[in-house]
């Protein structure tokens, strides 16, 4: 009766305490409370929304309900990152090592990828042997060691949220903007990290489409880390096209190894990544300002003081870091089929949800938490948006192990180039920055 | 998978076809589908509502997921009767034997009361040995017999709608126009009358607080009613003060069995039970137009017809149908607690709402299905609507059998009354009547 009420209130748009948010979440974490009297709440949020204090307290409860870890051990100020994903974004890989050559720790525990590629876990599982599931214990280990970690979310931390989690994704209760900012912001609250980056992806390939609900979710963690007392900083960032120039999991690493070699690296990929690095100094306080941050960054690019970094993270956490240097002994795929562009001109548009929809047809992503995904396959852009192509000329390479793969991705890849006349307007990959560091 | 795409197309304010329906509907009934998925669909019904077509589908699928009564057998067209429920609502103890003594089989199926006051039920129930409880094949008997008959709800038929009710009960999911509406028709489609006439209360005292929700829940049932090829009429009447001047449950049975028999009965009372039983005949093709109708109504009171059918109809169900003739012999209170006027004028307002609580206080309703009820006890009105009142009179009697529950009720009945200078404007009964059968 009581929980019909509280449901209530929130279908009649009023607002939660404190108080009965903590008999919801603590009820349903125990098993007191139903999932269907949980899934009626979660609706009405969507439905409703939730005000700025009753979804601070909501995260800080989610956040409180499992382990909490305790950083103090590492005795310097941890910075964690969190992208909301997208295609080809393999910024962590770039930024993490380069944060962490410039001594600031970083601690990024990540989920799985869900939906069209790999996350940051799937692509550095195409190193041999590397290991994502760290106890407590050896990331705090690790942290104070190297300096660098990234493992798999811990299950017992804000195990309220994986609760929710689960159910929400079975009731089409995932697309709430105050549902989302508080299950990404639980998990970072309980974390520990004083300092926390957000990566807010908007456009085709990203779960929120527009600019609009993308500055909304960025805006609303912003305010859920300011109740927290926590330093965030969030970027909204490009998703229109991928990220960089490879789609696919040991693609990836090898585009990510050869930016941190400072090495040919795409512009946008190098610009987001020294950006969203530079900010991590920021705000740890490691560097007086912004301009000598990213020279910090810039020069340990260049010093090839990140690169080792990433290389010292594979090696701790028992991946063998020989194809970082060697990409050939990356996994390869069987096929490698040339898609030419229909006519010539100018690449206008990239479609990165069709490429995300390419790559996912050659088994790059799962489907299913607990599919098996194909490390080697993805596709990879030879003309980013634009590039002057001429018709016949190869705009991208598929990369597949399976030829009825092939044949259900190739159509995608080239539907998602646009080659026009005119060359388009350039488009930075950062739209905005936004901070609990400015009022 | 698919349940949740059919979720969030709901709640992205589409419309699910029939096919989706009866996927949700038939899979939750058979257990396929879990609670907390109708939970998530049955909230966002009430954030976006329901197309009309939409919502016919539905209530035929949950008129259709049990046994279907076929009346056929009775030879002659069957009307039933709804009342979505108010205070010292006794209008089908009275039309339904006025409409039978006129030869038009009624047979109605009722829920038990829940809420403030008792059901139709559980006010034939303070008749001894009175049974609700008939199966199918009695029920169809009775009707071809006796011509009236007023049975519980028989759970086989449309079972998908009790599975739902449970539901909506405690997941906040109650209040919803489309959701009252199907619930209520697919109950009255699968009883097999094809003549309805239903009683939407609004006010106070009423499911329905205002004039346009009841409005809009009396149109949605006339266009389901319409899309199943019945004839529906809906009055939507007022429920601000209780109908009648009696509300409880033995006492509610004295005061129809009195607008029977034709003596002083409350005027509110006696012009809508009038109305709707004119209506249930016009509708049943039983007169050539509306003024016989009434004429015949009034005839059939009158005569003693109507007295005299009630009496069969109790007899046909096992009750004693003595306290028909000598009320005295009904269950009494023990205490008989008058309740005066505090100033001289006139009663502007008697609120039903006030008085509900007062009878629930004094133990004649329930407040969760299967609690017992107190058949005495209740609230006896002396001064309806419009009277004049001096200082110190006696306004209303308080018939109660505990004198902790007559404490709590005292103040509720007391502040039921507003006694101002002027009498008030006179209100109709009856606010608007809409049909299946006018364009």
């Amino acid at each position: 009766m009581a929980i019909a009420e509280l449901i209530d209130k929130k279908r009649r748009g009023g607002r939660l305490t404190r108080p009965e948010l903590e008999e919801l979440i603590h009820g349903h974490l125990r098993g007191d409370i139903p999932d269907y009297q949980i899934a009626a709440w979660l609706m009405a949020v969507c439905w409703r929304g939730m005000e700025p204090d009753e979804l601070a307290d909501l995260t800080m409860i989610m956040s409180e309900s499992g382990r909490q870890l305790d950083l103090s051990p590492v005795g310097r100020t941890v910075v964690d990152k969190h992208s909301t994903g997208g295609v080809g974004d393999k910024t962590s890989l770039v930024a993490v090592p380069l944060v962490a050559a410039c001594g600031v720790p970083v601690g990024k525990m990540s989920g799985r990828g869900l939906g069209f590629s790999g996350g940051t876990l799937d692509k550095l599982e195409a190193l041999d042997g590397f290991r994502v599931d760290l106890s407590a214990d050896q990331f705090l280990e690790q942290l104070r060691g190297v300096g660098a970690v990234i493992a798999g979310q811990s299950p017992d931390l804000a195990p309220a949220d994986g609760k929710l989690y689960a159910l929400r994704d079975v009731t089409a209760t995932v697309a709430s903007i105050p549902l989302i900012a508080s299950s990404v912001m639980s998990k970072k609250l309980a974390g520990g990290a004083p300092v926390i980056v957000l990566d807010v992806k908007c456009g085709r390939g990203a779960f929120m489409p527009t600019e609009a609900d993308a500055c909304d979710l960025a805006e609303t963690m912003i305010q859920i880390g300011r109740s927290a007392n926590r330093s965030v900083t969030a970027f909204v960032t490009d998703m229109d096209q991928p990220l960089g120039t490879m789609v696919g999991n040991a693609l990836e690493v090898q585009e990510a190894t050869r930016a941190l070699s400072g090495a040919d690296a795409d512009d946008r990929l190098a610009d987001l990544a020294i950006e969203i690095a530079a900010e991590m100094l920021v705000l740890a306080a490691a560097t007086p300002d912004r301009s000598s941050a990213r020279e910090r960054v810039l020069a340990a690019l260049r010093d090839g003081s990140a690169f080792r970094k990433l290389v010292e993270l594979v090696v701790a956490q028992g991946g063998d870091p020989t194809p970082l240097d060697r990409p050939d002994l990356l996994d390869t795929a069987s096929i490698k089929q040339p898609v030419t562009a229909g006519r010539s001109g100018y690449v206008a548009a990239l479609d990165a949800l069709c490429v995300a929809r390419a790559a996912n047809r050659l088994g790059a992503g799962r489907e299913r938490k607990g599919d098996p995904i194909d490390h080697a396959v993805g596709v990879q852009i030879l003309t980013p948006v634009g590039s002057a192509v001429t018709a016949g000329e190869t705009v991208a390479i598929i990369h597949a192990n399976n030829s009825e793969r092939l044949a259900a991705s190739q159509p995608l890849v080239e539907a998602a180039f646009t080659v026009a006349d005119e060359p388009p307007q350039p488009r930075p990959v950062i739209h905005h920055r936004m901070s609990t560091q400015e009022t």
